[in-house]
């Protein structure tokens, strides 16, 4: 009998790890375990028959019956912790391995009934790291109705008329709102759903994550960022292109040529092995060596001040990183890469693609063109 | 000076305390801390300018600031904790107040740094639950908004033709996911997301939280339960109507006006200080006396085995319950009223609304008409 187990209390709608270990979505927390190879779920009697039916696991079990167990205990007004403790007791498990995450209050009130509670540091499933073919698969759909939202996107800013510098369409302004609303509806009517998307505009792109309002300007960078996640497999994918309807100033066309050869500079660089760390200084070296200057300039942050790139799957942030911070990277991992420049009076670009890690390389799983004047 | 403090790391996306005390929303974790009345976050360069101007909140420093402060003390890569290690010292903070589900791993690193860690049971914030006028007219607003969207899925079932025991519209069959979308579409059109909405139909009804797929069936129970979130404010409303096109049975008939009944001796019973245990078991027992057993019947839940409704604010499931969990309802707690019965064979049957406690009872908030057959 194994006498430990792994524990995750919470709802798998919003712990990836959770979705990723059961393929099943609850709104409420619930109690998941592993037992070596057992997958096990103690469920509420509104969860439970689906949880039977949708769950990827071994064993469902029912939260009512350990309930009523703790209340035959002499425990009054049972709860989670109670249920989980007669479960813990049949089996005879006395050690619970939790994610970095787990809740402290859980974590003391285990320790109370006498578990050893020890922490496994993320990744808590290093499989999520190496996605799998299935895994790719599902990015890269997300990762085409990506490109064709941005496709409409850009295509819809193409066909606006210039008046007094901003851009109009059917004889009315078209801003911000119109562009995202646009992408999002497509993308809803595909599968997807795309929230926080960025739109920015003018003197709002030097500020990378603004989402952007209003009018949008023309001869002036635009900035979409767009990250839909599927709603039927769950997997995001993460897109950035930053368009000039009209006339690029000299400064803003010489900057996106320095962020997409900065883009190929961290591409070139990234294989199995190497460290996060290295390329993302390779990218700021690479734009300094350009003349851009990175860090605090007139009291705000300006040059290159986010992380190079992230891991997508589950989350759209998600292990490992190409930041100022240690990061190995390996074969398997699906990363955006994705520097940018920001000037205050100037504005913003930042381009992104996804790339799958390789042994030798990278395979880009973006195919969407860069055309800065639209 | 303060030698204790509040503090959350987390995702304002994803951590509705950290929303609720910032306004601000980051996808990434960031660090909150709260000394008497001082609100302060500790902001990554990337975040930072934005934080300083949207985020609500006293103070905003930087991270990068405290992570060279950590490096000069002889940390080579100083990490989330380094840096909010350096913050505490400087404040001679010594104890952490921190929410129930606040990451283990922070906690114990936080202990090997002899700063002592205390958590507050919750609700973290107490003022989440009494709502403020501005967050009522925020839920009304979304409630609203989803009570037009219902309407605009019931008149496109009323709409259909039934051919075959099936709904037609426009020569083709009407799917559960043709609703959705509607629905989905009409929402985000007007600044709002829903998700996880259901709409299901027939034998599918019976599993309250199964989404529904597929063609939908005429004289058939169709549960439609929505739930969208304002892209704004961030507030939530939920609702359910129970509808069948064409001739409902008479069992189905008999379940909707005894859920309906229900739902009025609940909503009855519901005032400041009561137990949601009480109003609960008030419920079932309304059920049982009209003859509807709840529980495991033919190895699977039938009857009534979810909750009567749960808080809703900037969270879909908030405090307080009515449940079989004892729960104290205090007036400006925002709950729904949702009771519900299923029986397989026979079909589901749920109907939601939202009110409002005060001293005496309740003010409804939702005004969408309860229609069977349409």
């Amino acid at each position: 009998m194994k006498t430990q187990a792994n524990l995750i209390i919470a709802s798998s709608e919003t712990d990836s790890n959770l979705y990723y270990a059961t393929r099943f979505l609850a709104p409420d927390p619930f109690i998941f375990l592993q037992l070596g190879e057992e997958k096990i779920m103690i469920m509420s009697d509104l969860e439970i028959d689906r949880a039977k039916t949708q769950a990827k696991v071994d064993t469902v079990l029912s939260y009512t019956i350990y309930e009523a167990e703790a209340r035959r205990q002499g425990i009054a007004d049972p709860k989670t912790i109670d249920v989980l403790n007669e479960f813990l007791r049949e089996r005879g498990i006395k050690v619970l391995i939790v994610p970095a995450d787990f809740g402290i209050r859980y974590a003391l009130l285990l320790k109370d009934r006498d578990f050893t509670v020890e922490v496994k540091n993320d990744p808590f499933f290093e499989e999520r790291l190496r996605k799998r073919e299935e895994e790719i698969r599902y990015i890269t759909d997300t990762l085409r109705h990506a490109e064709s939202a941005v496709d409409k996107a850009i295509r819809f800013i193409r066909s606006a008329e210039i008046r007094n510098g901003y851009l109009y369409l059917g004889g009315r302004q078209a801003t911000s709102e119109d562009v995202k609303r646009l992408m999002a509806v497509y993308l809803l009517e595909k599968g997807f759903i795309a929230q926080h998307t960025i739109v920015s505009c003018g003197e709002d792109t030097t500020s990378p994550h603004t989402e952007g309002a209003g009018p949008l300007q023309a001869n002036a960078p635009i900035i979409i960022d767009l990250f839909p996640r599927s709603l039927t497999n769950r997997y995001y994918a993460d897109i950035t292109r930053t368009v000039v309807k009209g006339v690029a100033s000299p400064e803003v066309k010489e900057m996106y040529d320095a962020v997409l050869s900065a883009q190929g500079v961290a591409v070139s660089l990234i294989k199995e092995g190497i460290s996060g760390k290295d390329v993302h200084e390779a990218v700021l070296q690479h734009f300094k060596g350009l003349g851009y200057e990175s860090g605090e300039i007139d009291g705000r942050m300006q040059g290159f001040f986010h992380g190079t790139g992230h891991g997508v799957g589950l989350d759209i942030h998600e292990s490992p990183r190409i930041s100022k911070r240690v990061d190995t990277l390996y074969s398997g991992n699906v990363i955006t890469v994705e520097p940018g420049l920001y000037y205050k009076g100037i504005g913003g670009v930042r381009l992104e693609d996804m790339v799958l890690i390789q042994k030798d390389g990278v395979m880009n799983l973006t195919i969407a063109p860069k055309i800065l004047e639209v």
